[in-house]
């Protein structure tokens, strides 16, 4: 199948590399141009535009860093819109605002072409092996047409409803996961104040009310959980910035809804403070060595 | 065995109950009247004060609402500290700050009686049926002194530290779950307001760095766990005032340590606020029905 | 003059009423029919869009309720931009986020059309009596020319700076005050519950390090200031809605800037609450009324 | 008069000078040798404990840095109530919670022993001065006899209400002041993202219902305001820590009276993590520091 590719930066490239390990055509395109120079030696073709990537697809997939680059790609100046033929189907692989996945569904829906947002979780990493989870948002049936592509990107393909439901999903997840780093944080800098062994803990925690997927995976103490990022010196994984644009997603759209929300944006703060103070390229589970205890000698 | 038992409210009752039944010769004080009616109903006898509880027992088991009980019922007039032989040992099973725990541990050891902390999870019900999770802070020799006593009323006993150290297990795990049900209240919400079904919502997250025992077992959007709180109108449980309480103590204890929390005193307060606004008594889960959006039309 | 005017909700109709009496000719347009209708009995003409109020005026005013209302009147389908013709002067009164206004000067910009943001101060009264205050952002000469048409609305006219300027200082006011109401709420709690008298308090605060014009204008405890919307039941005023909408732009702005913040966002989600529970068209003081303790038994 | 002085630290020791050089004769005590000869030093005769400079003085002052050491310093061995004669009046200028003030007096009184809480505000500058604002609770005919002896040492006198008034005035002074340090960092911040002049959005603020003493004296912002801690390298002023430790005061004693608080947490914890990241001996208005924006190039 013939697929144009938007978007290949970091994450980008990888998936391009697995579709055309599966013998797909992929016509690429990225503003960077070292970007889109590392998709063709994928052996991707390059295209002068968006537009252009889209003219002559069966197929177009956006893979991009943001709401706004998204907004731009389908439906500015030689955007996806002036190039897909209608009745395209188009795969929004981004993690973004859902109301904007819903804004350009709408735009692209006038002009005859079809849209799902497929936001993906697991990184470079499982990028690189195509085992990515993907959770979709669409019809039915636009979702069962992407279904075959996606599976040479990820593992674990998940309609989750309505289009801009990947989206919600995945924003939802972080928004739990984002937060449970900061509460496991700071659990166990409470611990160690008092003086608790952190694998006591970790092992009474499991068994009980607090057990989370963030401790057991990615215990922000060093030493406890072998594979985890702490472990590493906190090599991401999943980098503070990236939990913070997310957490930032979830807090923004909880405002447009008119949610309150009060553990969201305080973790979100706070992630946004440690990427300030140096932490944003490291995993979001470095948020422990953030909450260090003050030495103030002044008395509480 | 003969046991001074201090504090016999909601949760001494049915622990009395199940010393009684072991054999063990039960001596009860508390300051309510009624409570101590209740357990001499029971099967135990009543002493006119908390060191006439300790007078003469060979242990001590005190369960009481808070520090300031704790300190007055071992260190206050008529308590036990004038009543508890030299020697004696003292399990201390209500949930405390753990810094009181150490201070009435301290000055009890001067007079040579010994001390243990001792909370408990798992509510009444657990309670009743002497199933309760029990985490103990003490000295090895004392813990396993303790322990035959303590399986008459919980089925899992375990030992974390140093005296202080099961108060400090149970705080931090309470901080998490508690942060938790915020969390995945907020989500929840989030994804309610734009039409994602909340159940397919949960199959996703089951399997992705958001779960949580919280939201395994403890849904706050009803409907979904059967056994779940919000599937009962949110009869507790454990109540938002209880949960407001232990995370109260632990962003106390924080402050004491002078270890930097966000998450948890953000939890914190809208769990009192919850309380403020007539879900105290519910479980703790319905924060969910709390942080519902605005109908407001002012726009964002 | 002929002034295009858009947008004549509740403050837009005193501010044409105050157009119209200083001689101008104003061209009226609103998508509710109502609120066109009013504009019209006080003696404005109607036109069927928004492009169709611009033609032929010599500047246009817009006051819309959000950063997409204004978005859509200008950039949309028969919006202003079609209707303007090259070197009109369009002045947004809205309140809404600085990088939209920014990004809509930026597109008339490159059709020869000129924009200022100048929000506004004051409410519904000030608007009637024509002594709104008003914080402009735009080029100079600009400033200069729409000076003497915003002189009929309002008494206090500010150049803050560039284009957005206006909106970013009326924000970061509202940001303080919003938050500053709050804490004062949270302190006057506090004092009453150790049985201070408030009035005693005021004066102590107000000669130290914690004063701030909102306990000194709109003490949120009843009965101190006469004037302040909490003596006459929190009527507004400035309603918590409007207040929780600034903060949340306040908010979105930060997050799209990278500047961490934390008691914004804790103050705007606190608004958020107290809408959802009842208080969103009372004036944002109220929120004192919000912070009620709770009568919870549980001990802390 | 004869005057114990217990509690010769930095604060302690020009407060002792005053009264010396008023011709009080003034008996001394700390538990830091150091601080104790600095008193010796100023003129003070030294003494061996609290109760030694207790007895035979015809009044005693306390100023120490915490709860727990005044809790001990009055009733603890050695202490106060060991050596003060019946009648006497104490004087407990420390800022501490206001329940351990009333928990002081009320152990004081059952043996006769009459007191006041009188906590300071102006720092080390103004007691050298002698012109501390000084806010007192206690029985009126306590404070008038205080009065006098208050007057060498602070040049603003004021009787709040009954004991631990003192103290809840300065804590809400204190909550509201740090609260609206961090909000008008937050302000600026996000003023300075969008380039706007500082000067002219104070001259704004400084006029509408955003305006605070805070912003007026103690701009957090360089170079606005000549005599702020900003403009010299932030140097304190009142330091961070403090700030952190009187925030923390107050929101424990939200905490005990179940009253509900949300940006005095929030500005508490960032206080914290700003003194944790090096800035606690700063002045806390050094939080704009803190609240830097990230240069994360991961899109929001």
């Amino acid at each position: 199948m013939k697929i144009g590719f938007i978007g290949t930066g970091a994450m980008g490239q990888p998936m391009v590399g697995n579709l055309v390990k599966k013998g797909h055509a992929v016509v690429a395109y990225d503003a960077v141009p070292a970007a889109l120079e590392a998709a063709v030696k994928l052996g991707a073709s390059g295209a002068r535009s968006a537009a252009d990537a889209a003219k002559g697809s069966d197929l177009v997939i956006t893979m991009l860093p943001s709401s706004s680059h998204v907004e731009a790609a389908y439906l500015g100046p030689a955007g996806v819109l002036e190039g897909a033929a209608a009745g395209r189907l188009c795969i929004d692989m981004s993690t973004i605002a859902p109301a904007v996945s819903r804004r350009v569904a709408e735009a692209l829906r006038t002009r005859g072409v079809r849209f799902v947002d497929a936001p993906v979780s697991g990184g470079v990493p499982r990028a690189q092996e195509g085992t990515l989870a993907i959770m979709v948002g669409g019809e039915a049936p636009d979702v069962e047409e992407a279904r075959p592509i996606l599976a040479a990107m990820g593992s674990n393909v998940i309609h989750v409803g309505a289009v801009g439901s990947g989206e919600v999903a995945k924003l939802c997840n972080n928004l739990i996961a984002g937060v449970a780093a900061v509460a496991v944080s700071e659990a166990f800098r409470i611990a160690e104040g008092f003086g608790v062994d952190p694998k006591v803990l970790t092992d009474v925690i499991s068994k009980s009310s607090g057990n989370t997927w963030v401790m057991e995976h990615m215990h922000p103490v060093p030493g406890l959980v072998a594979k985890a990022a702490s472990s590493r010196d906190y090599a991401p994984g999943f980098t503070t910035d990236l939990m913070a644009k997310d957490l930032g997603l979830a807090v923004n759209a909880a405002r447009e809804l008119r949610v309150p929300v009060v553990v969201a944006p305080a973790a979100q703060q706070v992630l946004r403070l440690a990427s300030s103070h140096g932490l944003g390229r490291k995993d979001f589970s470095a948020v422990y060595q953030f909450l260090r205890p003050s030495s103030g000698e002044a008395p509480v």
